[in-house]
This record gives C-alpha cells, structure tokens and sequence, in this order.
C-alpha cells in the first residue's frame, strides 16, 4: 500500500466513524426528560464499572403493544380485525342478521356494540379467532394485516408503528437487550408480523391465548384452536404471562394504560437500577389524545402512581419528533 | 515485519487452523449412523446453495429433559426433590407420620408409593412444589440440586447431564441454531441450573407448570405458586407447549421417550428437511437398559413408530464414547 492509498483508507475510516457518531439511534425523540432517561439507564445498565451494571443475559425488556408501540385508537386493532372478520363471514351465517352480537356489527351499530358487555365481545371473538388450525389463523390474521386500513390515518396498520418505540426497540437490542412484547392481545394475532415491524421473533411475545388442541387431520398434526380461554394476559396477567415465558424479572417495562400496571410495578419492585416508562397520548393532531376517559387504553391510576414509583411519563406530543414509522 | 517474523505468524495461524480443525464438536459421539445423521442434517439446513436450507430464524432444535439431557432412573430427579422435600418439612408436619402418601415417602416405602397413582403424586407435587413465591421456590431448588446426590453415582444430578448432549447443544448453537428445552418437568424446577448445564436461559425452558397469583405483600409485589395445575407439557402438551412459547415449529426435536411422541411428529411433519432422534436408554454398564417396561421415562409407541416416521435412534451403549459431563 502506497502512502496516498493509506491516507485515502484513514480518511474514508474517520468519515465512517464521523458518520456512525453523527447517526442518533434515537432520532425520532426531541431531547428531554424522556430521552434522557432511556440514554442515562443504557448508559448505566452496560457500563462494567458502575454500580448499576446488567450482565447481558439479564438485560430484558418488556414492551406493551396496543397503544405503547402502535395505534390503539378508534379501538384495538385486533377488534376491528374481529369486526371485519364477521362481516367476512357473514354469507355464510344468514342467522347473524337478526341474531346479537353479529348484527350490531353487521349494521355498523356502534351503539349496541358498546352495550354488548364481556359476554357480546367474547362471543365476537371467540367466533372469529376459534375454530380452525394455528397454521389457518396464522394466514388469516396476516392477510387482514396488509390490506386492511386505518379509519383515520387511510393506511394499513403495520405503518401506525411507533417510529420513536421501534428506534428505542432497536437501541435495546443494540446495547445486548432482548426484547419482548407483553400485550394483552392474541398472541397468535400479533406473532405473524412483529418480527417484521419491531424486530420480535414469535418466541418472544408474551399474549392472551385460547386453549388449543392436538390433533391429527388425515394422518397429518394439526393444531387446533378451541373457543375456550387460555390466558388473559393483562393487569395481574402481565407479571404471570413474564414469569411463565420470560421466567426472570425484566429490568425495564413499557406500556401506556393501567393494564400495564402491574408489568411496571413488577418490573421496577426488582432490585438495582429499574426503567419503567408510561406512553401518554397527548397529542391529539398528529395521533389521538386521551387518557382518563376511554373505552380503549384507559390510563388513570398508572398516571397517578406514576410520579412515587419513579415511572417516566412519555408525552407524545413533546418527546416525539415524528409519531409514525412512516411519517 | 520481517521475513521471519511473517513466516513465524503464517505458521502459527496455520497451526491454530489445524487445531480447530482437529477439535470435533461432537467428540463424544462415535461415529456411526446417529452422528451422521446429525451432521448431515445441520450441513443441508445451514448451505445456502442447499434446497434444504433454513433461514437462521426458522432454525429451532426442542430437547426434551428427562432421559435425554439427563438421568430419569431411578426415578425422575423432580421427583427425589419432592421426596427429599416431604423429609425436609417433616418436622413441622407430625400429623405426616400416619397419613398417606407422606407416610409411605417419610418410611421409604417404595411399594406404597407406587401404589399411590396419581392422587397421591400430584399431592406430594402440590405440597412441595406451591404455597410459596416463585424467588424462594427457586432458591429451594437451586440449593437442592447443588446438594444432592444420585443414589447410584454418588454425584449431584448437574453431573449425570449427557455430554454428547451437551455438545449436541452446543454444536446447534454454532449453527446459529435456537435450542429449547420442552419437558414434562416443572418448568420452575429446570430454569435455575439450565442456563449453567445446557446453556439455556430460562426464556427457551418449557414445561409443566402450576398457576401463579401476582398479589402485593407488605406493598411488594410476589408471584405466589398456587396448588393447582396450570399446564402439562407432556405427549400431546408438547406440540401446544411449542406453540404456546416458541410460536413456530421446530426443524429438529430429540426425546428419549413415549411422551415425546406428539413432539417428534408435530416437528417431523413439517414441510422441508426435519429431524427427530430418539435416546434409547441401552447401557446397563455405564448407565442404565430399559425401553417398553419402566415406570420412568417408558419408550414403546415411538420405538415403533421410528423406523415409519424416519426418528433416528440413538443407541447410547454404541453411539456415546462418554456418557456424563464429567466422566
């Protein structure tokens, strides 16, 4: 090598590095509270000299879905899935018509939905998401992903991702993190795209379930999936849904509403340095902005416990540059 | 760099090639048809230019514990925990002396014990295994096995881990493979020493479990184990217990027993190359012979079923050059 090659190699190396120290892996998130927060906790958790060192293989996060990493605004997204999904259905099932509570969603009656209870809302569900294999679900549930659409925002929902969450998500995992969704949705609901928009391989979220059964079909296993409950993976859920597939205490908790209570409570109770963070949805021109009183990710006590149990309250409206993936 | 310098490097590097060379990463397993079979298997699914290539991700190995990762005989190791524990919480128990099963576990009767069928085992499981909090159930079961001993090898059970196993594991791993234990065993009772003897962390151990209460305790908040079965991952468990934590069929399985069945065939019957083995317990000298008539670990239907399903068979007595970890 040459003297004018070697420099011409130092440069094009410093330029690099230059560029590598100029690209901020947290990008989307404006510098505040927040920000400084998540940078200080990494910084912390990783750095062998401090009292607050995590060894890598303890360094687990745990994340919410609905409403914490995408919208959960007009309602979940798994229940609009459920709503198309009967409507989808409906030729086939003539009776639905005049039957509760197919026909309020056949006829759009938003009204009689929200009377519908714990018992319409389990029948809707339970209609739509039981009753064939795991692999037939599987195709169902990733079909309506890509080409249903956002009422408001016109675009599938897979782009209603967090750009801020899935930059931290990744900021994790690039300080030796893994990452894990803990969200009171279908597990098998979120499972086919998460890799995809977080980086979550299925292994890794943690949902509810109904019970499924083992059975062959013409010689060949299948796993069928029975309309019975399995696990409800919220409020006290949470920590019991970490423990049975994570099996050690996070050390950091991210959610948004008050079924993410006990995931924060649970996660900053352990010992040595904790990073619980509550997304607030303040921003109701670029997203939507509720907390208190709402049918859909309501945030009430969360709020208030937030400030004695050293939770980090995100204000979307202030700490986030951009909201979407793809804004 | 002088020349000789440069020679001396190039020679050191070419010896270190020729060292790892030399190193085999299943030393421990002679060569013959179980070990082809294996290395064969991880050849195609890791060669790109192979049609039987699996992406990095798709790449899940489940292992089952007993009898395949470490001694079942004389009985299943759990179940030395529990009776060792009943004799541990004897003394505050008196009412134990004149009431079964405990009576027949406090008097070594073995014939009572196996008399007692199921009632009685789950009883003993209950007493041992619940009515306390997840942190001091795994501070009781680490303690145990870092003390007891098997009653035939006079070790701790840690050292009666298979090392062609472990190698197995290990040369998985190197291949970018994820390895999962899915056992009939508790899932509480393995995660404290997996990581330490297989290299699997808690996240990838699945098992049976029984139901957990999240509740606050002088404002601190616990997972209490409840007395009651939450989930049995055995025979038809496995598929559902794969699914449930994993989210993704496996490419390989290995089991050593009938209770592997369902999961060497779910795994099997997927679509491109698979392989499932089978641990076929055959050295009386070095450990011990048993298949169809056991109370522990009994391997008759997939014995059968082997030779139709293509289950390779791995006969310890032949293909392992060593047995145990520290032989």
């Amino acid at each position: 090598m040459n003297v004018v090659m070697k420099a011409s190699l130092s440069l094009i190396v410093l330029l690099l590095c230059g560029l590598a120290q100029a690209q901020d892996p947290l990008g989307s998130w404006n510098e505040g509270p927040s920000k400084k927060a998540i940078v200080e906790f990494v910084k912390k958790v990783t750095d062998k000299n401090s009292k607050a060192f995590v060894p890598a293989k303890e360094r687990i996060a745990v994340f919410d879905n609905d409403g914490t990493l995408w919208v959960e605004h007009p309602m979940y997204v798994q229940l609009s899935f459920a709503l198309d999904r009967i409507k989808e259905l409906a030729p086939q099932h003539p009776e639905w018509k005049t039957k509760q509570p197919f026909k309020a969603v056949l006829e759009g009656d938003m009204k009689a939905l929200e009377a519908l209870g714990e018992k319409g809302v389990a029948e809707i569900i339970m209609t739509t998401h039981a009753g064939m294999t795991t692999a037939e679900f599987d195709e169902i549930a990733l079909k309506w992903i890509t080409t249903a659409r956002h009422p408001k925002f016109k675009v599938p929902y897979t782009q209603l991702v967090y750009q801020p969450m899935v930059e931290l998500l990744e900021f994790l995992r690039s300080n030796d993190f893994r990452t894990f969704i803990v969200s009171g949705g279908g597990i098998e609901f979120m499972r086919p795209w998460a890799q995809k928009s977080y980086g979550i391989p299925p292994a890794q979220v943690v949902g509810s379930s109904i019970k499924l059964k083992y059975e062959l079909r013409d010689g060949k296993p299948e796993l069928l999936r029975l309309p019975e409950i399995n696990f409800i993976d919220d409020k006290e859920g949470k920590p019991i849904g970490i423990q049975s597939h994570i099996g050690i205490r996070p050390i950091a908790a991210f959610g948004n509403s008050d079924g993410d209570y006990q995931m924060l409570e649970w996660t900053t109770a352990g010992t040595g340095l904790r990073l619980g963070m509550i997304v607030h949805h303040t921003d109701a021109k670029r997203e939507y902005a509720y907390d208190r009183q709402t049918a859909f990710g309501k945030l009430d006590k969360a709020l208030d416990a937030a400030n004695s149990h050293g939770w980090v309250v995100i204000n979307m409206q202030k700490d986030w540059k951009t909201i979407f993936k793809n804004d």
